[in-house]
């Protein structure tokens, strides 16, 4: 082993574990604030009312302090391909409390893109200050991305291959390999340490391949595909045609906050606000689960970040796929949890082009039945779902076709 | 959905089934036969005195009609990469001779690399005879690698990573996902349903992570980077030793027989003769296996292939890991089935600079306990085992420091 390999190793190891520890307890705090939101909200539904208000206070602090921060996943995106100035460590606190807020007043959005921000942010923070080179930092920033992630969910080797798979489509590079695990390992042990679970799904049963199952999956896939397009679509579409006829940030994000409402009681009930994961539990179980509900999610959620609300797709679409998957187990005559689960992966790895990482996800959220079932939807949707992106700053290796 | 990629997807899915199908058949056939050579062999072991004698004939027929295809995996790897001329369809028949042969007789040699050459050479055998592009004709060649690999072990995903993963050292990209996928999940598919059963390990129980085992995993991590490094040296001073010496493949491939006899009597048992997959069945539940073994048995291997067997690496080095993970597992204090479940993992992630394959693999054959603690292993001892493989041919893209 020569020299360099040798201090190279020792200095992933060591900067990999710090930036775990930073992101483990970034995302302690958030999921920790989170569910006391959620709590509160459970318990206090009349705060839902006030979600146009949040979002006219939240609007006016990002238009006035978060214009370097505002392109969220994508500045982290840009700034591991490119380099560039440092990431705003302000970034960490204004996407934290600019998640948890919502959250607390029932806007439909996830937490990966917070924690994945927060991470960055954080891990650029520790760069800039021990004087790294560029190819360095780059490197912490995708292990700040996989400390956020794999420490956020519990899942931290999905964490790893995430933060090396979402920055570019059609390609895995391993030059952060090692710093992303030893940060995602970390984070995770450091998030649980403090006391933070995670969601229990229920585990899938263990279903042989076959030739029509694989039919069916290929079925299921272009459904999947299907409802992908349409909610990033959509989402684009709601954010630019908001952006055309309100140009100020804290109206945009008032009238998302009015329509949440709206919907909100037009369909009459509390399931599809916050992250709903009571609801993505019912979709392992439940076969009465209304067979709207997987659309009824994706209009919340498209609404809520196409007016600019923060926070992430994850967890919303997981409850977009699982319930998708729970309506159509009956159809496919499938197994209610296998669908659920298989869903759940598939939309998010369809909509941000990561079926590796969400195969992985999957298998350490619901054991090893799902295996090798999600993968083989996570990858026929990923390509089915065509070259779009939750993040448009994806760079474009390998075209689909 | 354009037409283009319509089209490129069905494409896709139709000749990976293809693939899959002749590779899943050739598979089986492969491990029916192996099957009755281990057999014979273990029920009659006076015929392990004729190896040397084996090893004369194959070694003749190899240098005879075999010129165009010694380079054995290595060729597959650089028609991947560069194009070139068909790759023989005999191959097939006679890298499956001999492996088998070998195998009767008892020399030390896996499955894997028979089963990928087999797969590549009836895949490209495909494309030539349905005129594909060279682009598609690529894809064809790592979905023949990803269907032989799965089928051979009937772990699809892990097969359709590695026929990614295993052409380039530090890169997984995307272009053949789709065919290497379709090819690894119909191969094994076909293979079970011609009758084949694989290997059943025992379980690991769930283990959580903490500090104190993380730097056991580092400790164990170094200990099978150690023996990798001396497996792929060892194999490769042999081998360049009996080339400076004996000129002639038949001469050096009965040298090699003579030696794996020797070695045979001198140690008085047949442990270490062919796959060995009781001893790797042994390693997982039997705190009295010798701690010798995994030596052994790393020298027996490199003894068979220094000196010109085929048939490839990885069953061995699974009972070398998981056999040096069983001689861990005392003085480390972590549980029998769980160090060698890794230690088998991990020791050919770290020979073929493949960690996300065989962290896939794992998971496949033992079930989800195993992670995150195969993944962490297989990371770092692929990055302390530095820039060696067991193919040469492999194409370094990024550095390990």
């Amino acid at each position: 082993m020569t020299w360099r390999r040798f201090s190279t190793f020792v200095q992933w190891i060591v900067l990999g574990a710090c930036v775990g520890v930073l992101c483990g307890g970034a995302s302690a705090l958030f999921l920790h604030l989170l569910e006391k939101a959620s709590e509160v909200r459970t318990g206090h539904e009349i705060v839902v009312y006030t979600l146009p208000l949040a979002g006219l206070i939240i609007g006016w602090v990002y238009e006035r302090f978060g214009k370097p921060i505002k392109a969220g996943s994508n500045l982290i995106i840009d700034t591991i391909h490119d380099g560039g100035p440092e990431i705003p460590l302000r970034m960490a606190p204004m996407v934290l409390i600019g998640t948890v807020l919502p959250h607390l007043f029932g806007g439909s959005a996830g937490r990966e893109g917070t924690a994945v921000q927060m991470g960055a942010s954080l891990a650029d923070a520790l760069a800039y200050r021990l004087g790294l080179t560029q190819e360095v930092r780059k490197q912490l920033l995708a292990a700040g991305v996989a400390g956020g992630f794999g420490s956020v969910f519990g899942t931290p080797i999905a964490g790893t291959v995430f933060g090396l798979e979402f920055i570019t489509l059609g390609r895995i590079e391993y030059n952060a390999l090692v710093p992303a695990l030893v940060a995602s390992v970390v984070g995770d042990m450091t998030t649980r340490w403090l006391g933070i679970g995670h969601t229990h799904y229920p585990a899938p049963p263990h279903v042989p391949l076959s030739s029509l199952l694989l039919l069916k999956w290929l079925l299921f896939a272009v459904a999947i595909a299907a409802s992908t397009t349409i909610f990033i679509e959509l989402t684009h579409f709601i954010k630019r045609q908001m952006e055309k006829r309100i140009p100020r940030l804290p109206f945009r994000m008032m009238l998302g906050g009015v329509v949440v409402v709206a919907m909100w009681q037009l369909i009459g009930m509390s399931d599809y606000l916050g992250l709903g994961v009571p609801m993505i539990v019912r979709s392992f179980e439940d076969p009465e689960l209304p067979v709207y509900a997987f659309a009824a999610k994706l209009l919340f959620t498209a609404v809520t970040l196409g007016a600019g609300f923060l926070g992430g797709e994850v967890t919303p679409l997981f409850f977009v796929g699982a319930a998708l998957g729970n309506a159509l187990s009956g159809p496919l005559g499938l197994p209610l949890p296998l669908c659920a689960g298989v869903g759940l992966a598939a939309m998010f790895a369809s909509a941000s082009n990561t079926p590796l990482a969400l195969s992985m996800m999957a298998m350490e959220l619901l054991g090893a039945n799902v295996f090798p079932h999600v993968a083989v939807v996570c990858v026929l949707s990923y390509l089915l779902a065509g070259h779009r992106s939750i993040y448009p700053a994806q760079r474009l290796w390998q075209r689909k076709d």
